[in-house]
């Protein structure tokens, strides 16, 4: 198994970068629920890449075909199945890496994993290109919530030596997220911004590339979400966020510099505010033995620097067991950190959607 | 659902801290294989409190009773049951907290879960006395993955601003695992230890606690182990991980360092060593698209201060929706890294070898 | 993996004949439900043995211990283990059937899928010994169902070649449980019973054994649970009741009858009875579409023949590879129907409450 | 969740009857194995519907579109996911059964479980239009099973009061299967199938329908597959059988037969044939404790009559709260246990791989 994920909704992703289409079902979504088409293209054209100079040149219509599950862009009951059809195919391009894997990217994995079998055309399911499908999904969650009143959001909070500043972990609100929502790197404060497209343009120029950090935040959970030990929040997000490529750490609240504090510094007071009962520091990233504890749930992704650069690296030839160099061409994007910012929100949405049911 | 894990063996954990008694059933392991229960008692010593004047007073005993699933300590394909009686029980000591939740404790959150109906005792199914039969399990996970070839080994990196060096993540070798296993304070380097003991001990003298990172690695495992996008490594070893109460984090890697760099950096460039497909560096832990490239697994948790502290914090009464002041009583360690090393080590273990049982 | 059961509550089984004890884990169950322990005691002495000279002379204790999971004999939210000690063990009686496996027995499969490792003692994990861990956590959900006007109920509709009448599909009250429910032959027509017993008295004095058909059936439920295709309620009743040894059918409604007739005989129409939606007849055992319809819930478990007995068979020394005949020496029910019916109702009030639980 | 089966390979159905297309994702299908994709589609047509007069004159095109998971024809170890359009649809013939639901049928219990947003036309997801993507999956696990030696066929065991002569369950060759499987009422013998096609024309000449039962069996498996308690071959096969719309019982070896008599009886000697063990006899079904003994596996389904016939029956008029009556419209196959015999061969083939793959 691999590719699904979730306990009451359940994410059904397939595809592969140069097969005939990508896609999704997801299976446990209640009946009743209206979907608005444009708005989910409209999340879905902000994962698109072409759309700016910083990101791969490859033209790909990412509007998915909805085959099943709605009536009148209602939920029916039935799974809700997209796919994406997969357009600017060029598989001649990748002809290369079938026997010199590229460093640091699942070439060499997914060819000891599936005997050599692997498709290696735009690196097969391994690719950026089954985004999309996660990005649907996700994108039909994330409406679900906002109609309960939960919202999710996330920005670039750092790119290369480039950061912003972090979420307000008390203070959020959903006009925060929308602010942002439709830049092309969405920062909190404007000149970070600026920073991290040069800290982009620089690594591109270079024919390197750069990684970051995402901070996604939810707001409006109630409290009470999640179970304990292996099903808490926090076991949820990571098993989903993980599945976007590239992400190698995740850390919640205070997280590693948490780690560093006492006791007293890291403790989130109590008070009551209203007959709510609130925090008034938040490294807890609203969660508690694994539940919500009504405070916004805030986490932070850290996404590697994309591996397929165009400088000269290190690689073996498979087939004569000896030393080679490589240098990746092809469209690669510098910086992914930009399009996985709505990837992240999406996977937030789906697990945070799912907890919500399962609660 | 909530206290579940894995694919093909199932752990299945229950217990409160002050119940009759806490246990484990293993689900799905392979019959014919012999535990040596010396060793998994010697493990299980590791985690055990009252060892060191560094962790509470409280005098458990921590051995297991096994059920079933051995027959002449070899496994007969029945599910391995263990329990552990609670037998130094105060229940007590614990009645305040049922109405004035401990600030970043589970209390309030596990009051709102379960309406009010949870076991507020020693934190009833939240507190660190959960891990005793995760150690069990995960003992036996070790003693089979070493029987394989593979080795795993934790350390304390840091705790509060004392840190010890890294794993060397190319050249770790099962000694080195060996030879830091039974000091309480398990480190590389002799020093950082003696610094770490006055971290804990400032703390508490101060009635205050404090938290820490620790890396783990697992070595001998072969290329191939894991599945694509949601069944990945980091995302098996995440799910398990964040089971272990206060971890807030985790890193795969070179982690969130790593999200700083280009991708000339970070990158791990391929040779051949003999026959075998290397890397010159690990910053990738191992993993490349969810899948072991048969380099050491390296992975970072953050575990956050001990949010039962000695000293005075706002609190909430819930019966009166008020604000007020709570100081907590009892037994409590002001640093649970210590003891969560072997944890680590057994959340890794498992995750591990189910992957292996599922390749 | 093998002995777990459950999507919402998790279910997971342990022990073997002789281990030290057997158990069970049920992970799920909601927070504040008062259990009634003597009550669930009563329910376990139905099935328990050495209640009639009907039934093995092993005397069994069959009272579990509850290790965690209550407090106060309330739920708490954490999983609820139970484990029944395993005293009047006499291991020396099954010596003969590791080289020499009883005919249509588990004894063989047993062997080869755990590679002669198996627990061969009172039939280790494959024994009708692991129904009581079935019972508790079934009589815990017949408690709970009971509680939200659900109740389950079940009577032996045949052994060998008596036959009692039918539930009535339509007109099925928590009265008719009741009346037979501490009968040690619970059936409808008391002469029916008188019959059964001959039956089963016939096949022990010849040193042979008798199978049986046992109904059961579930009211109160509302419309709408179960799902789709593979989670309907035949599906989910299926799974779990094929987990009581013996099972070897299952049918619904008109089942295997209703398949040999005409639309017309076998559609139930429908009509409104006050302001609900009822049938006229009940062939399709209170499920349409996988999902329950309002109306009593109806099905018959076929259970056949305990293959233990006393006379001489053929068999094969697995050593030898040659053909022997054996002769099954110690404790055995000539008829394991009429203990089979707290099971049964025990696990469709597991599967029923589960699918309530994840409507 | 509704539509996901098995543990090692997981089967995502989706699709409703109009909706724009159905279809299914398989994860988990190991790489490197080659499909047929001719032999495919020859298998798919035997479940389509206008083949001959006795089935409906829906003209549909069952063919699939393969969208991910091969690489020229051999699996490259993503999901493999197909859809097939649904392209002859005429939604206004289903308007009626909205408010007044057929009776025996989905549509009630579907009304309630969806709260009115169930897709109506055609039977949304409840259709049997969902069973072509359960062949797709299940005609590439055929010939996978086949390819490692393991044949699965069935028949038509009876239609009405019309009965074939049952598998004999120790001698089953693949020639057996392969005689039979082209012909539209595959029969043992002849004679029944001319019987069996009187029964169908008779009911569809009174504008009604009739059930039947379908008898299916492995051959080729090892000894040692399945698991004991929940998941033994019986508990899996029942499990996704079920989900095969009409069924309504199902029965392994002997089954119901079998525990009406004595254990002397039903019990199957064991001797050895060569090397091998085998049994005399084949009451078990080729299953004990759960796991296959390497004699034929062998279960009956029993297929309810289809509830849509042409004859006024009672019914209700939900927004009206009233009774009323109902005289259904539209195409329906007078008896669609023809087409159901692949459906069964099909789910059988997936829950069988799929142990296997979990051996």
């Amino acid at each position: 198994m691999s590719s699904l994920y979730g306990k009451k909704i359940r994410i059904a992703i397939f595809g592969q970068s140069h097969s005939a289409a990508i896609g999704v079902s997801i299976d446990g979504l209640p009946a009743g629920i209206k979907i608005d088409i444009a708005e989910l293209r409209a999340f879905l054209r902000r994962r698109a890449p072409g759309q700016s100079e910083l990101a791969t040149a490859r033209a790909e219509n990412d509007m998915p075909e909805i085959l099943s599950g709605l009536v009148n862009n209602i939920t029916c009951g039935a799974p809700l199945a997209m796919i994406i059809r997969n357009t600017d195919v060029r598989s001649a391009d990748y002809s290369e890496v079938r026997d010199t894997p590229r460093p640091s990217h699942a070439d060499y994995t997914a060819h000891i994993k599936f005997g050599g079998h692997q498709d290696v055309a735009g690196s097969g399911h391994f690719s950026g290109r089954l985004t999309p499908p996660l990005c649907a999904a996700g994108g039909i969650c994330l409406q679900i919530l906002r109609d309960i009143g939960v919202f999710v959001g996330a920005h670039i909070l750092r790119i290369g030596d480039a950061g912003d500043d972090p979420f307000n972990p008390i203070y959020i609100s959903s006009a925060d997220f929308e602010a942002i929502r439709d830049n092309p790197l969405p920062v909190l404060r404007r000149e970070a911004g600026e920073a991290m497209r040069q800290q982009i343009q620089d690594a591109r120029d270079k024919g390197d590339s750069v990684g970051g950090v995402i901070e996604c935040a939810a707001i409006g959970l109630p409290a009470g979400l999640g179970d304990p030990i292996f099903d808490g929040i926090e076991n949820r997000v990571a098993a989903i966020v993980f599945g976007i490529p590239a992400v190698k750490g995740i850390e919640f609240g205070s997280g590693f510099a948490g780690a560093a504090r006492r006791g007293s510094e890291n403790n989130d007071g109590l008070y009551m505010d209203g007959g709510a009962v609130r925090t008034r520091t938040n490294n807890s990233g609203g969660i508690l033995g694994g539940i919500t504890n009504g405070m916004p749930v805030v986490f932070r992704a850290a996404i590697k620097p994309t591996p397929s650069i165009g400088l000269k690296q290190e690689s073996v030839s498979l087939s004569g067991a000896e030393n080679t160099m490589i240098q990746v061409q092809g469209r690669h994007d510098p910086c992914i950190v930009p399009r996985a910012v709505p990837c992240v929100e999406a996977a937030a949405a789906i697990a945070l959607y799912d907890a919500w049911l399962d609660r």
